[in-house]
């Protein structure tokens, strides 16, 4: 709706100013005076708060899945689940952002891991979250009362101040992701955070194959009379893998049928959305599914605001400006705002027939977009 | 439209997790292994990241006018004003903030000063802004080579991404205040900028009593058929004083005829609006003003987000949380996140007939009420 | 978001006004004089004008399906179908509206039919328009070049401006029905047509199981990245009849389960919905199904605006305001504004298991609701 | 936001239907089983029912000014005002619309007269309205209990399901028009009336300068906080004629100087807005004004949707189509769909300095803006 402002292509360097006035003793007086008052000039300053471009806090970084999981497991012989620590999920710091828990400056990217019979307790919370399932199974999340089951491949929205809890009703552990908020909502300072009941009932230890919300909400198309209305987070409240699947499988075969459907050539995409209002699936988190088919390079894509990718099935080589890895099943990797991402997909020996190579992604778009801040730049070379 | 989260009226306190894992050798190599891998456990994060209400990095805080203006003045005799420093702005920065020219965790507010004949060079970038003049008279900032002159009272929204410059064609220093959201855009790191012409030509030198935007923008209800269409940003550059004493007026005067009006009794308040699509006159910055009649206290308020105010006239006592100060014209001070106003108007000698306090505010209430994070609470005991 | 005015519960009865002047030779004059530059008073035509609550012109009927089919069926051997006719298509014509081609005033209803082997040439125009099949297979309506298959259930909406065609590839001649804005756009004279290409080609005349849109779009709150942004109408342009009926079949169950999911006791519900911007198919026709259980009666409703159904399956008693029919598979009905429908499902040793009253409906609520007079009264006295 | 179909430059000729079936004695069976089963085939009826544009029910028509005045003045002595009437409002009526008195398919003008010291009755109705004054002084529209004045040039929206009624405080009859959606809501069978108090009380007979409304909203670009929040219709309950005077001679000074601010050369025009969300003043109804300097002559331009024109000042030269009229003060005329119109401005010597041509208009755009339907051909041959 609103026009973001068009790239201008060429940027003058400003470093230290070239104006700066000249050391004196009044000008060291009237430094002091600054900081007695607790105020600063903006002259020493506009270099590093107004970049002509975004300079990333935060630095490309790629997390593997094994060693997640081996020390979440690890964690689950250690660390017991409940009231105060909340949930056993052990979040990707990224190495420029000071130690804190923050994959990027805004998002909260963890792997979250329950032991067989465990219960995570009840609480809701403003931050808006999601949990993604890369491997495993046995795991209801219950939103609102309403068990919902985790499989591989499943997104699981979480929106804002919905009570939930988890029960794993396996004999197994079982790990998956969650993405939050959290750094934003407390750079913002905005967060709300309430306990729930200490033990959900024996009813929502259930553990149907639907949830609730799929059977109101998961036909296409349709919407249940009785529960109209856009309502700011998603309703529908599990996105199964067999309809992403689906639907990449579609945008490839449209492709090779002669039809516009895919991101670019070999690159299928699509973005899980609201159906209640047509929106991403919370207000600050927008998640997207990728399948790039094997020997695609996906063209150099800058913008606004930082991103968090699972590889969710093949092997391939992604370009973060100059950071470079080989990546397999399950490994994570952050990408700041403004970095050209780039990803190609890499047949190994040990991948499925197709060879594609699929990626799960969440980022803190939708921020950007609301306050008419978005930009972005495919830098294609081809 | 979007529903904001109820308040919940009870909040269990949430320090240090109740069940933290016993230290053991084990346990202490599992943190090894999380911080040889850059990873961070929740249960040892989660009261500092995740509390039950916003616990705002920022204080409440006062900066006296007369030390702003000294200071400026100093400034206007020792820094040039030019391309790189680019502006004579000396910014508030919060004491609890790590001496980062940051009012509060999302704003900036500085004192600007132009000297007689002095340009400021033309830029742009994707910061948000205002001026907002307390006193003085002379100066006019050119945006889009439109010259709009700055006078006591005046209030002039400056949106993302306009070209603009000043120049003061008086015989005499000015000082105004200058608000943006350099701090947030800092934080999600989408700021671009670009350098302009050195020099605006002898035409934008122009000192006209209206600018063009008032010309086209500034009837009431009123928009030019040519121009039609919802702008992010106000087309309408400059909300002249005479207005908004108008309205502030108008509105006690209908409270005393009995008719609903002000926003509690003896308490005027406006919001400025983008004539082009009734939303705030930008993306991120809301922009109100208030008047409180002598002898009035406001209730209490809390709201999530923060703000600076200006006295704008008269003279009275605010109290933000623990904090309390007599404040007169030109004072500004700043309320954090989730932290109670009150603010009493009380007359002194050498207040205007009225006895009436003016305050002019700034906040990012627009980045909270776009992502659903908005709550307010007023407790009102009388 | 906009509020509708709220029911006043008494009014006044207003039909002849109580004082209109008296008769003199001086008013005969100045009614001659009005009549001689075109002018007509208001206090002569109040009562009619502007009536206490909606007076439809239109009045509730019933035409059965069995009527309808042998008709078409006799037309399929009489009329051919071509360019100037463009479609064998064979309106309702509503008995209260002078003979004119319309169901209500605002909407056309019409059984087409298509002879095996032919096709209906290639048009656009600017009424917004969907299929709806009752019973039959064979028939492909092609738009935008695309083939979309039409079987026992499908709902297949046309957006404004498409081109389309239809193509019989079976060996059996096909009936559906159409339904469109054609009144409401003949009245406020917004039509727009062209003719298009008199032959599809070959690649056209395909007969895929399901079209390219509904590959692109026809998967769960899911959205393809290369098609993204709100469309003014549906980018899904076959809604099948699986999808509707689980929807139906998981609210009933949701129900007996004892949880809020139909629109009111054994009456499940849905609305079509463009997953692009989740709003109504069509920017003028609503389009809805109803499960009505075996025995249920539902409450009588009143709106603005009018409706017309098809009993899809089952059989059952229908009342609308003073008229009521016993109803079965394929017959249509329509309900003018403010009319009260209730509808009674009553099982016949005919009918399928589940002894249920299926029906679509479609209305022109949209316009009503984008302008502000949507009004509903729900007499419930249960 | 929505993209409005492309105006196709090349139409066929569709009339009567080039493939009508022959006529057989089998045909004339079937065409009398159509009219028996109220059916009533496409193939004979879309040439009237489906044109290739636009063909207006309605024609161009002027009524003179003079006219109107010494009708209404007859009336004002003959025919009371009071409950049951309720207006002494006499409306045009279109030529070829059957002598119902609709000026347009949709559109209701008409010209009310009060005579001195009387009330018309409070009522209200889900109609949209407006008055505006070409002329007189003396009656206040008492809205909701908020006396509005009306003076020449002022423009005072009513939306829907206001309380509203009229009191003449002057010792002279006063006329002045009215324009409301009636047609277009009697069409779609909206409408709600309720009658109100048969008489408004000593206060609301008041006379003040400005209306408690306008003393709320009536500041540019400033909304009191207290009633914040998109109406549905416009909280500002009178467009003061010194404020529209000025938005004009603003964009010709402009204009003059070589700025963008007209719609064409010569010709300056505004739209009157909600001020609390930006839109039309109602939501059916658009209203503007137009000043044509001396000389000027517009572009033809045709659009869906109907208008309706009344001469504020100057005189000059109309065409509609093929039809023509020099106009005068209070002279109105009629724009039926998608006719062309232009207006050419002359000054008489009976003119003000100016010459300047000034009318006011009000139309049916936002039913087709809402609907997807408005479509504008410019035909600028210059």
């Amino acid at each position: 709706m609103n026009q973001p402002p068009v790239i201008s292509p060429v940027h003058l360097s400003m470093g230290t100013s070239a104006n700066e006035p000249e050391p004196s003793p009044e000008l060291a007086d009237l430094y002091r005076g600054f900081e007695k008052e607790l105020l600063v000039p903006l002259w020493t300053e506009i270099g590093d708060l107004m970049p002509h471009t975004p300079k990333s806090k935060a630095q490309p970084h790629l997390w593997e899945w094994s060693k997640l999981l081996e020390l979440a497991g690890l964690a689950g012989n250690l660390v017991p689940v409940g009231r105060g620590g909340e949930r056993r999920a052990i979040a990707l710091a990224n190495p420029s952002l000071g130690g804190r828990p923050y994959a990027t400056p805004t998002l909260w990217a963890a792997i979250q891991y329950l032991m067989p019979g465990e219960d995570a307790p009840e609480h809701r919370h403003t931050q808006n979250a999601f949990r993604f399932v890369v491997e495993g199974t046995g795991v209801w999340t219950v939103v609102e009362r309403d068990p919902i089951p985790m499989n591989r491949g499943d997104f699981l929205p979480q929106f804002a101040w919905n009570w939930h809890a988890h029960h794993n009703a396996a004999d197994q552990p079982m790990a998956w992701i969650d993405g939050l908020d959290i750094p934003f909502q407390h750079y913002v300072e905005s967060t709300f955070f309430d306990f729930g009941r200490d033990q959900i009932t024996e009813a929502e230890h259930a553990t149907p194959d639907r949830s609730r919300s799929q059977r109101l909400w998961g036909h296409p198309g349709i919407a249940p009379l009785s529960q109209l209305g856009p309502t700011p987070g998603s309703p529908l409240l599990c996105y199964r893998w067999v309809d992403t699947d689906a639907a990449l499988t579609d945008q490839l075969e449209l492709e090779r049928e002669g039809y516009a459907a895919t991101l670019e050539p070999g690159h299928a995409a699509i973005r899980f959305l609201n159906p209640s209002n047509a929106s991403d699936v919370t207000q600050t988190i927008r998640t997207q599914f990728h399948r790039i088919t094997s020997g695609t390079e996906t063209a150099p894509r800058r913008q606004t605001g930082s991103s968090v990718y699972q590889v969710f099935d093949g092997s391939g080589r992604v370009t973060v400006g100059d950071f470079s890895w080989t990546v397999g099943r399950g490994d994570m990797f952050v990408v700041p705002s403004w970095f050209p991402l780039s990803i190609r997909s890499e047949a190994s020996p040990s991948d499925s027939d197709s060879g594609a190579l699929d990626l799960f992604e969440f980022g803190d778009a939708p921020i950007f977009e609301k306050l008419n801040l978005a930009r972005t730049l495919v830098e294609d070379n081809r």
